[in-house]
């Protein structure tokens, strides 16, 4: 089963604000829809939101066929409907290259955006498993934050598809899922993924993590990417930074596991990255409880960005680059 | 008004559990019913929870009277209602030191520990408010982590007393109050107390303080303590240490207000301190709204361990000790 894909004219997707309790697949005829989506988190990570912004360029040259201005209007929004997130930009701009050739060229490019992800996907999950065997002790204690699993993918993963290679492999000691407030992609997603997978997990609220690992409970962190920077600074789910210092003090490896496509060599350093911040509702409420007195208000930076020094090893679908180490990707 | 207190022969107690959304007093007249509300974290925070301690053994020392063996149980329960916290057993132990007396002598007791804690609060918010204009900038702007203002204690508050006090000098900036999962005492309780004193609040998520100190918009971070142990390390809400490696990368103050109640000469180091775990549900649902899948587990600790060489200061009702310099409690 797909997370995203393109089916008989239409984007198909699974609606990740369902899960965990009924998963949902969702059929988007309209740009407007699949922008309404992607903001909503509906469908989310780094390679699925490239294939989603590929796919809305698709269906943008389909609808708006021989009016440039519509079509034009149309791919800015997919573009833009998340500033922080590389892919989808990238994915909307490698379909829009075609735009002139009409849009059944549009959506080869799209298809073949979908079917580059699926081979990264493989590629991670050996190369990555293959690094944890060479930096971990045996069936190592994994921690992962967010969602990274076929879920934020097409099939696969990152992070997630590592976690889940290991455990074929019969090398996976536990897994602690972080919840990642303030949507919970960590305790809805990653869990059921894992449950799925026929893995045992435990969820950990966010703040736990960096004492797990002092605890000693925690072999390697292991986490996604929607940006990689020049230099190698990542940037990822809110908590993601927060738990890098705490794999820093405690001395084990902090891996990130992105595809190509994550790399951004425009972007020099995370400061020059903006941070979306999606407003205070989701803090002050808690599916659709509120958490809080009305007088409060909130921060919400959506992203942090983790220092390359604090990175033991990026791993893509075609390389291990360790910026710890002054590689620079 | 105060959080807890000794009303005609029994406990009052603000419900902290139906805080923001109902201000409700709960009248104990029985161990188990205190008992049941300090598990429940109906009453919490290190230094209400010394008052709560020797309470309960007043209320022991009365329902029990003539009855030595059903007295001693009952102290024992109290003590032992929660294992982190120094202050409950401390309160209670104080208390009951008094047994051979009569229960008059007990409730005495008791009442000198809650006009001891009322009296720190204020000492620790001048001492604090002094600390915070050496350290920091101008109207700096503070992150709290817990709650640990009037309600974690019985008037006035640790950490968030600081803050206050520093907004009635017209010294403060702004603060951010991390909302501290999983029972959001931050978001729930000290947004409802910051409210109540006219000053305005924002909620974060746990995983965004360090990197809101790393984008420059946090001066110092100040919370409580629920143990210190004699080599200035700190234990406190689950949280709390990400909190300090943040702070310490950020190269901002990490302040610890607690009163001295809280220091534990007895305890070497944190590693000594046994850490409660709450058990999956709290972490796995919120307000009876489940966050995961049914296959999931979790794993909960209540505090976590700051080591002293991140804390700058730790401040009480008498003194400043610098740990992060190698200054020992």
């Amino acid at each position: 089963m797909r997370t995203i894909d393109w089916v008989d004219g239409a984007v198909e997707i699974i609606d990740q604000t369902a899960l965990p309790d009924r998963l949902t697949v969702r059929r988007l005829h309209g740009v407007e829809e699949l922008v309404a989506a992607i903001r909503t988190l509906a469908v989310r990570g780094a390679p699925a939101l490239g294939v989603a912004g590929a796919f809305g360029v698709a269906l943008a040259a389909r609808l708006h066929e021989g009016d440039p201005v519509a079509t034009a209007a149309a791919v800015h929004l997919v573009e833009n409907a998340r500033p922080t997130a590389v892919n989808l930009a990238l994915g909307a701009r490698r379909a829009a290259a075609r735009l002139p050739e009409g849009p059944d060229a549009v959506l080869a490019t799209a298809l073949a955006v979908r079917d580059e992800e699926i081979a990264a996907a493989a590629a991670m999950a050996e190369r990555g498993a293959d690094l944890l065997a060479e930096l971990c002790p045996p069936r190592p204690r994994m921690l992962t934050h967010c969602n990274t699993g076929a879920l934020a993918a097409v099939v696969g993963g990152t992070a997630l598809g590592v976690v889940i290679e290991l455990h074929r492999r019969g090398g996976l000691g536990a897994v602690v899922a972080s919840e990642t407030r303030p949507l919970l992609q960590g305790a809805r997603l990653t869990s059921w993924e894992l449950g799925q997978a026929g893995i045992e997990c435990r969820v950990a609220v966010d703040g736990a993590g960096p004492f797990l690992m002092a605890r000693g409970e925690i072999d390697a962190v292991i986490l996604g990417a929607d940006r990689i920077c020049a230099n190698g600074d990542t940037v990822n789910k809110i908590g993601s930074y927060a738990h890098a210092l705490g794999a820093h003090r405690a001395g084990i490896p902090f891996i990130v596991v992105a595809p190509e496509s994550t790399v951004d060599h425009h972007t020099a350093t995370g400061a020059d990255v903006e941070i979306e911040d999606r407003g205070p509702d989701e803090v002050l409420g808690f599916r659709g409880t509120a958490t809080a007195p009305a007088s409060a208000g909130a921060v919400n930076p959506a992203f942090d960005v983790t220092p390359y020094d604090l990175i033991t090893a990026i791993v893509t679908d075609r390389r291990v680059v360790r910026p710890a180490l002054g590689e620079r990707v």
